[in-house]
């Protein structure tokens, strides 16, 4: 029997059955990625694996320094064959690691690949792959179309000109494909240089001079409203920890001027004014029914080495044990006071702080809708089974796992829409192992309604994007 | 089959057998809980399933509000059938939360229901309950006998008069219901309006001014002896953390008189003040045998909006990571050192921390009594199977599972003593286990006498409570 | 059926298979013990089960206590039978619990003992031992062979003359006893007294007067190549957390200076001072191609009482939370910056935060060998089957498992080699667990090979030590 088969990671015949009946068909939308819009809008053809699976891929990456690939093979000089033949070295060496699972099933569903890659067979796996990449199937539409994509939500600065955005909806894709608001270097006031160039860079996209904490403000809600003229629904924070150190306006103001005269905040003053840039940001999201994701608790760039030599964001990064608690308690009730806390969704990286994350939503329900704050789902380095199992367990325990809004591949790559089929089998496998057990009725009218849901039907009511084909 | 049945949760032989034959006929010591005595104390009859299930449980007021029911519905203005409409449209929800089993035990447990609980079925079981509610079998008095509750330990402010105790010692209840001395209200001078009104309330009861810091403790300790003399034979205190930052005495007396000045002490100085307190009342718990009880790590009141609305302690509580470790060694240590540690429980309410306490627990073993200070049962948000399940494997990796004193309810319902028959069956499905994997061996001697010690006998021996049966 | 048999730990056919096929027969490299090299030099040979099983084991002393036996019983005065009983009472309550497993699994292996240890089986079993342990096969040599120990490392001090280590190369004895190099002592200087002491004594064997902290590292320097020409491939770090507050060269040689005066350095100068002291051992490894071990998160010596009375290290330790990830990382980046990180092993022993280290782990592989930087084996407290299959599983999913150096014993006892044992069966268990569920490919070449790899091969192949047998 292949390796990927019909029933992979369903150990039950109540998981095949509510798998099969109910999740596999399910649409996807994709309200969480970095895959880069141009990529669609241009419609881009691949030309081969590498381009398609290993160029941005930074758990690829790693994995394969950790395999003892030196850096030339991995983002350096070598070739795009022999980067693909370093990955294929390295693959058998993942076995237990979710590289194994993705890279298979990856290969299976686009490519009908059953082989197991390996220095002995990757030859004849990119020589395939290689031809079929080159037919329009394999374009990006194509293959969002392929994976039943309704919508996705790529992640962008509030600077950008969503020119990629427009275009997809000026010409009538019937996929969705949606900017989402990440304005983290709007807190940078401890990097005076990037945040000022950056905010020069705002002010010229906005027509909004920056000179005073509130002319950010109103250069962020002008960038705002245009995201929302695109479609936008969403927000996206990429944090250590929330902030959450309210001070006198007075201060925030100094600490703007004293960064845009080029003078490096604090610490304490960073947070300070962070905590008050996000309490805009929230206030922005309420009153336009936005939904407001917070990435919370990873440690970033962690090998300055390899940041020097390749860059951020290269696969240096970990998981943080920053405390969560009171700033994230804080943060959303203050907003909450003034009745303006928007839908939010908590993604948390290190697992150990699941349960905090999974009973500080429920803190925040407010009876105004099912769900309003969402404990997310498993993130980065617990996007994985065990991960996944732990955040839907959380989830179950502490909330109402029912209300949830699911899956998002968080990715880069175009051959990652499986990510979702790997979180359905995941989550039919707990439940159908549940209900064989007695935890759970029996019932495909509770059980298969909530599955269906979670795939696809609360993200579409929760969020509110305009679907293409609900026009 | 029905939901509930016999082997609900008993997944194999083993734990069939160990259950059924060991841990099911065991009598319940609910040594921790907040009832009200009043209710004991007058044989409260329940005018409907509101009155007994949904009026003081702010588990479902939580789950309510995330399944969008406004406020007035959960604890406002609708009558108690709407509420309980409410809940019944909620409760289909709650797949995979430990309220959908508590739900199903607690209907079929009390009123022999197998019906699940749905917004169509909800008006025959609510007026199926209502008339058995109406019946002298469903009296709070009753309801103990029937649940053969030996003894329980409500939790109670020092200055409380014990009235209703007494009552119950009185007329000569067979159950026997016992204060537990909480005196959180006596740290918080940080607090300085109501922790001054505390201290004159305090002052009167026990007829000793509060004029000093030993005053405090004089009155503190005649409140003690009092509860002693009621049968109170255990303290409880919920607090962040641990306090361990000793100080010198002049430096407690001048925080003390800033206090009573109306100044609120600094989170340093509530700190230091907090620490002598507990110190006091530590060496009052060691000198007369009684237990001592930590609550440790809740995170409380996140929502101000609702806490405004509401009032404190409605369902927006959450876990917090604080840091445990050191001021819990260091507050235990202090009192080891002048032979003064009690008896202990440690409760952990976030399960990342297990580990944490099920060492810490270990290192306070003085060989003067088995299971000194105890790792206690999961509690609040971990008081579930995957929680109690965590705490189990925690206490037996780390230290005695056989000397564990076992499950308590923290409940405010009496509707939860079905919560011993969860956690019984959680254990004894747990050693079925083990036992049918060969990791323990199948010997009824050796794991059945276990199961009963943990069921009822060591918490029995441990507390040294009075149980009237045994007078 | 004996409680330990062929197939203990092993729940499915594959998980036997591999077990027996590709695990059982593998050597041991013991590279992480405190074994006391005297006992190996001088073939020590051992007058009871107390001696070679009681005497040193502080998780023995701590179950002990805590199921009530007295501190006579468990470090004192009584004699070495009455401290067997002591243990044997203990036993049959130490059911769940690692203990349970360990000494039955000793029995079993050294004396083919299939009995379980209680009160009523003591004497006998105390007779048996005795006279076997009479035999030469019983001296600690022929021990060490006839568990296929090739090499073991014990742990030193710089001022250790290495005496015993160098007479068991010298007499050519079969088993590679080498030292690892553990300057803790060095860091103290919050402990003036002690460190003084230890700074002279340091001076003396190295022939370095330490008068300046250039001194101190040359004289470090000296005694790591006296390690080195023993045979000597690792240091060792017993951390809370890492240092790194790098500060000027002045700070350092003024907190050098005032402590070498007896002035105790403050918290933060002596993370400093640990800092700067830590870069040179880094440097040192990094340039003789040692490994460099960090053991971090112990909140050591609780309980003062029994640390007055007894002493350290008795057993009242327990699990810290501190904030590890910013130090780590800031750490381990300094060195890599200088291109001076060398081989490293980073043991944890709060389970909350594995999934912080096996992500950290990998942000410093930087593809010049495979597993450069590997997350350690369960240590301590998540020595067991619970924190193994914890620790194997997050290295699983965040890094490379097939690259992973595997198991050590951390032990004080001649009767501890089967750990690896009981280590390779929970291995075995979940794989056999995955080829059954179709979560790894049912390859023997693939996962047998794997399996081979973390028994042996892997350590072998990373630690560069000198195998007597290979020379």
């Amino acid at each position: 029997m292949a390796f990927i088969h019909d029933d992979f990671l369903l150990s039950s015949a109540s998981a095949k059955h509510l798998y099969h009946s109910f999740a596999e068909s399910e649409p996807i939308l994709d309200y969480h990625n970095h895959l880069p819009p141009k990529d669609i809008a241009e419609d881009r053809q691949f030309a081969n694996l590498f381009e398609i699976w290993l160029e941005g891929d930074h758990y690829k990456w790693r994995a394969m320094r950790c395999n003892g690939e030196p850096e030339s093979a991995v983002t350096g000089s070598a070739d795009p064959f022999e980067k693909f033949m370093a990955y294929a070295r390295t693959v058998p060496h993942t076995l237990r690691n979710p590289l194994y699972h993705w890279t298979h099933l990856e290969l299976k569903r686009y490519f009908g690949i059953d082989t197991l890659l390996s220095p002995e067979t990757a030859k004849g796996i990119w020589d395939q792959t290689r031809e079929m990449l080159a037919s329009p199937e394999f374009r990006a539409r194509n293959l969002m179309r392929k994976f039943k994509v309704r919508a996705l939500c790529t992640t962008d600065d509030p600077i950008d000109d969503l020119r990629w955005h427009r275009q997809c909806r000026a010409d009538g894709y019937d996929v969705g494909v949606y900017p989402t608001f990440r304005p983290d270097k709007a807190l940078a006031v401890h990097q005076p240089g990037a945040w000022n160039a950056w905010c020069d860079k705002l002010a010229e996209v906005s027509g909004t001079p920056v000179k005073c904490f509130a002319d950010l403000l109103e250069a962020l809600s002008k960038r705002h409203e245009f995201f929302h003229s695109v479609g936008g629904r969403l927000s996206d924070h990429g944090l250590n920890h929330c902030h959450a150190h309210f001070v006198e306006e007075d201060l925030v103001e100094e600490i703007f001027q004293n960064a845009r005269n080029g003078e490096a905040a604090s610490p304490e003053e960073q947070d300070a004014f962070a905590s008050h840039v996000m309490l805009h940001v929230g206030r922005l999201n309420a009153d336009k029914g936005w939904t407001m994701q917070f990435h919370l608790g990873a440690l970033r760039n962690n090998n300055s080495r390899l940041a020097k030599q390749v860059g951020a964001d290269v696969g240096c990064d970990s998981i943080g044990d920053y405390l969560q608690g009171v700033p994230l308690s804080r943060f959303l009730d203050r907003l909450d006071q003034e009745n303006k806390l928007p839908k939010t969704v908590l993604y948390n990286v290190n697992p150990a702080d699941n349960y905090l994350f999974g009973t500080m939503a429920g803190n925040f329900a407010d009876g105004s809708m099912p769900g309003k704050v969402q404990f997310g789902s498993g993130w980065w380095f617990v996007d994985q089974k065990e991960g996944m199992e732990w955040q839907i367990n959380a989830l179950s325990n502490l909330g109402l796992l029912s209300r949830f809004i699911g899956m998002l591949t968080d990715s880069r790559s175009f051959m990652s829409f499986p990510r979702h089929e790997y979180f359905r089998r995941t989550l039919c496998n707990l439940l159908g192992r549940d209900v064989e057990s007695g935890l759970i009725p029996d019932d495909d009218g509770l059980v298969g309604e909530m599955i269906r849901n979670i795939c696809f039907g609360n993200v579409k009511g929760f969020l509110g994007l305009e679907l293409p084909g609900d026009k």
